[in-house]
């Protein structure tokens, strides 16, 4: 029985389905960020209300605190956090190497130290893997080795031998564990996904996704992207990989976009995203707003982004978008919400949050809906 | 047509019904704090879940941020907000007091300067009416000259005294203000509270109640107290100004306190209260629980205060309190509100606010249950 299942087709464009533990979803699908078990300000009631299919969280920050084994204790993650729907980790890998305060690499993996206590830790594939089915994840990653853009060639095939090497001991110790068979029935259901990595070099993409496929995972992700280079490069990258890998398992272009990337890269065949714009740009008093004009021939989408801050709102008391349907634009007034960004109050973060994720939700609704 | 009706009576505690502009309050009655136009943390959809009655603004953080005009222009501080239910708004004299950068006290007024900006701000007794009448509360206060205990003699006479002119004053704008006919019936309808002043000196509170009474408003408050005194002197002092307050008019004992104060007030005769601990103590991470023991006679009631922080509460996966029917109680546990607070999220700080300001309802409601 697949995993995934391709709906429709339209040009590159792809319309799917991804069953999980808990649930199916259908593709391409936004995940709000959940970084350490909560979406910043937000509660699961409110995910549900706003009708968010799936979130994301981060293995790096859960494991340092409040710790995986506390969170298999309370039942996994999905109990701990009050979500009933899917919930895809990332390995850890990314974060090891963006925020670690110190970290060792060696082939057996990654040594590092806490930045909360200075606490060490030593992140192995294994262990990334092991951590993941602790807290009970639907969607798992393999550890990987993401490199910054521009990387120079030995560097970037030094990290994608590493990640293809990774992997395999992540795609081994996953099927060990479903022989466990007391685990059997939920090991098997968590799916696993490769990382293609590479840089900005076709020749090492092709590589690391010929080299991922051969170990055959439940779906592939295009990582290694948007840190550092320039859109158009990008883009260019996400179109070439994307072709690399199997029409009939899912495509997840991690920590992706601004809606005009989202909509580029479904029409370049990806399914899966995931990004902290939604949610920070919240925070910073920047709302999405107007949606419309979605072109998935060509890869555009119209939209504004309306920085509450701006003395123009000050005695604007019109919802922030007359169309939105989220309890900000339903309850209160442009010239309110800036009232609670002037004053600090978290309120306003909240609320621009709520609205922004609704927003990613609407988009990717209304690019589903072209698909149909 | 009476505003306050006086339904049940135990020993000195008293059953009642308020009416305001937007809708009749069953008294006793706490007010949740929305300084400046906001519960930290809360939208007001919330606030009508946790069924909360009424809630305080407070004019001086309006006044100065976003201003009474902007306010007016948006069709009130209810239509501003979203609350579609009672507000009382204090006077800002307190504020003026305790928070103001630079003030210079006259018989006219009070000059200060503004912590945002620096602007400078002259309050007068007109002035603190009119731009209550901007607001359009439902129940507005006098501007009030509150001093702080200890308070020698001659301080205290001279702030009696000078709240007693204010209070004139507030009660002639009010009353030329219904002479303006476009104006007539939603000034008619905002109620206009007196604040009784006198320190801990009983010929002094007497003299301040005989004043305000002869003027005649429609509530009166017990200012204040709460201010430096220790707890009997203040029950003291709240037991003989509550007898010195007609049967017929609402009394009001203005920033108190705990479960306790407010069993204690009640007992003693008091009907309306408002305070910031719960909802400060819940950005602190104190969380009142388990409620029980109301003795209106003897004035006594039992809780617990739950420190989340504590480290014993990091592997409970209890609720708060399994008693209650709040957001928190129902969809987290302790552990994981703790590890909300323990990564510096605000959501952890709004859980815990709403369920503060649930608990204080369930006393209140509980409270007048025993009266009934």
């Amino acid at each position: 029985m697949s995993i995934f299942k391709l709906v429709g087709k339209k040009n590159k464009a792809r319309l799917g389905k991804l069953k999980t533990l808990h649930g199916e979803i259908e593709t391409p699908f936004f995940m709000s960020i959940a970084t350490s078990g909560f979406i910043k300000g937000l509660t699961t009631d409110e995910m549900r209300e706003i009708k968010a299919p799936v979130i994301l969280s981060n293995t790096y920050h859960l494991m340092l605190r409040p710790g995986e084994k506390l969170i298999k204790k309370a039942g996994g993650l999905h109990k701990f956090m009050n979500w009933r729907g899917p919930i895809l980790t990332d390995s850890g890998g990314y974060q090891v190497f963006s925020l670690a305060k110190f970290r060792k690499i060696s082939d057996s993996g990654v040594k590092f130290k806490s930045g909360i206590d200075g606490k060490e830790y030593f992140l192995t594939p294994k262990k990334a893997i092991e951590v993941q089915q602790d807290l009970g994840s639907d969607i798992m990653m393999v550890l990987d080795e993401c490199v910054e853009n521009p990387a120079s060639y030995s560097v970037a095939v030094e990290a994608v031998e590493r990640t293809t090497r990774w992997a395999k001991v992540c795609k081994e110790v996953k099927s060990q564990k479903e022989k466990v068979k007391s685990d059997k029935l939920k090991v098997k259901k968590q799916l696993l996904f490769g990382i293609v990595q590479g840089s900005l070099y076709k020749d090492l993409r092709k590589k690391s996704a010929e080299d991922l496929i051969k170990i055959d995972f439940d779906g592939y992700a295009i990582g290694g992207l948007a840190v550092g280079e320039g859109k158009s490069e990008m883009y260019k990258m996400v179109e070439y990989a994307a072709q690399l890998l199997p029409e009939n398992k899912p495509r997840y272009l991690m920590g992706v976009g601004y809606p005009e990337d989202i909509v580029k890269a479904v029409s370049l065949g990806v399914d899966m995203f995931d990004c902290v714009i939604p949610t920070r740009n919240a925070r910073h008093g920047m709302l999405f707003t107007d949606l419309k004009n979605i072109n998935l021939k060509k890869g555009i989408v119209k939209y504004k982004a309306l920085h509450i801050a701006n003395e123009k709102y000050k005695e604007d008391f019109k919802p922030i978008d007359k169309n939105c349907d989220c309890e900000l634009c339903r309850n209160y007034s442009r010239s309110y919400l800036r009232h609670l960004f002037m004053s600090k109050s978290f309120l306003g973060q909240r609320l621009a949050t709520l609205h922004n994720l609704r927003f990613y939700i609407k988009l990717m609704n209304e690019i589903r809906a072209l698909l149909k």
